[in-house]
């Protein structure tokens, strides 16, 4: 079930709005299309979405100075959105064939996809249970996936794992895609609600938690959906392992700490109204929505990252691997 | 708002099945009103329905012991629903006023929930951040409730608290019913997802947590609804008082510890499908959908009773107010 797949020079791509009720494959051919795909959310997570516009430059017959503008304002915020236009531009001022910078990008991302599951999935053992939490799988990237990816790599060499996925609130991520994409797959999974991390654990269903991140700090504090930070400790109290998975391109070397990490803060909406039938709350009740928290790196068994498997003290393990420049 | 209350030999019942988008009271006439209102939530918890089967038993012209047998099969398992119903009849058999003793047993339950209240307000300040998980409120007993009753007593006495109420997957009480009681109320609260606990509790927002309680063991572990036992755990990880507030009727000596507590296992409609517009998950995805889980002992500062606040050691503290029989 991957994002998308390019072949006979013609790029398929999964509409993850649909998910899990259809499974639709679509074709962009304007730019408007690839604008909408990206703004609409059919095309969704960093890497993926930097695939996908990379795609989108190659391909399409424009003025590439200009459409790379036009992709980037898709979702200015993206960081992989404007790498990868700009890679895909810079190849074609420079010349050379921009599918084969697309293509690049695109294997690029299932290679450092493929190191991190083999990381990853080096912690594991057969027949462990695993805890999710919201979803950095192959949905989100080309292949593999992040936090997914030892178990997507694993259900390919024949291991067992038992997963029990949280499903994620607000936007239930854990439930949409992780139980989507690990059912689809063939691996063992189980829905529960964010609130049942601490019975299953304690129930010793749960052998290691695997979690994706979007910021690693310096001193190996990650930013990742809500509800991270209390799963990891819980973890701690109940003794089990807690990973985070993210390639190296994820770390952030000029923010020190997790408290130098803005958390972003969304609409009282998709608490209260998104989903339903009818609210859930009054309309004049107050809500808190933040996107992401913090998770101390006291609390972080190891990091995994496409460079190895990195351990505390991760000050001096982050700066073990740091690119010279 | 109240549960309940009767005022010129008329009962009127809140609908809490249209909450919180329509209130509305309604008068039981028949004995299939009461059984239909029990049966389906209209009135739910445990005390309330206890209160409601009492009026039943009273105001009702109907063989009193087949009634008894009727309405305790709206739901098998809730103990104050049959010893309500008990006393009533035993009265009647008497030769006592029913209508008496449904009073009394009204009464009885206001005056337990306003001790627990005060034992509660006394642990808290004025200004307090307070976290709430699930609905322990006036909606579930009579008035004040037992885990909200500090709140809704401190309001009367011009306190102002700023409550966090955690939504409570997947039934939603802590949105559709705690959140709409304290706002109803005039209490600051504002609704937050269960995962973002850990983050309002970093954010130094929560001085306590109140929580009710289904059950008490012996040794002070408790019972009570699902991710009881993560709020616990975080509470402590933060440093941060965690109070469990039930009557003394929800002791139970007979249970040693909490492992001897059975938890009920519901279905997985709930969690994929109630509530939504679509489903959420693939027809064919597991859930796992505990009500409940056990909360240790170890990680609950006091437990507030209408005897008094109970430290540690739990089982000394339960022990020394124990009925002599």
């Amino acid at each position: 079930m991957e994002s998308m797949y390019f072949e006979n020079g013609t790029l398929f791509v999964l509409d993850q709005t649909k998910l899990p009720n259809e499974i639709e494959y679509f074709t962009p051919k304007s730019k408007e299309d690839y604008y909408y795909a990206i703004k609409s959310l059919q095309v969704r997570g960093a890497p993926a979405i930097g695939i996908f516009a990379g795609y989108a430059m190659a391909l399409l017959n424009e003025d590439k100075q200009e459409l790379k503008k036009y992709l980037d304002s898709a979702r200015p915020t993206a960081v992989n959105l404007s790498y990868a236009t700009e890679r895909v531009l810079k190849a074609y001022n420079e010349g050379k064939n921009p599918l084969d910078e697309a293509r690049a990008i695109h294997l690029e991302d299932i290679e450092m996809c493929r190191k991190i599951s083999e990381y990853g999935l080096s912690l594991l053992k057969d027949g462990d249970g695993i805890l999710t939490h919201c979803n950095a799988g192959e949905l989100a990237t080309s292949k593999y996936g992040t936090g997914l990816g030892p178990l997507l790599l694993g259900k390919e060499r024949g291991y067992t794992f038992h997963v029990y996925s949280d499903e994620t609130r607000p936007l239930l991520q854990g439930a949409r895609l992780t139980s989507f994409e690990l059912e689809k797959a063939g691996v063992d999974v189980t829905l529960i609600c964010d609130n049942m991390a601490s019975l299953v654990m304690k129930q010793g269903k749960i052998n290691a938690v695997l979690v994706g991140t979007d910021r690693i700090a310096a001193n190996g504090d990650i930013a990742n959906k809500i509800g991270t930070s209390g799963v990891a400790i819980l973890a701690k109290h109940y003794g089990i392992p807690f990973y985070v998975l993210g390639p190296y391109s994820t770390i952030d070397y000029k923010c020190k700490t997790g408290d130098d990490i803005v958390i972003e803060e969304r609409q009282a909406d998709e608490i209260k109204n998104m989903w339903y039938e009818k609210p859930m709350a009054l309309p004049e009740t107050k809500c808190y929505n933040p996107a992401f928290d913090v998770t101390d790196h006291e609390l972080i068994t190891a990091i995994i990252t496409d460079r190895g498997i990195l351990r505390p003290p991760y000050n001096v393990s982050l700066e073990s691997i740091k690119d010279n420049d």
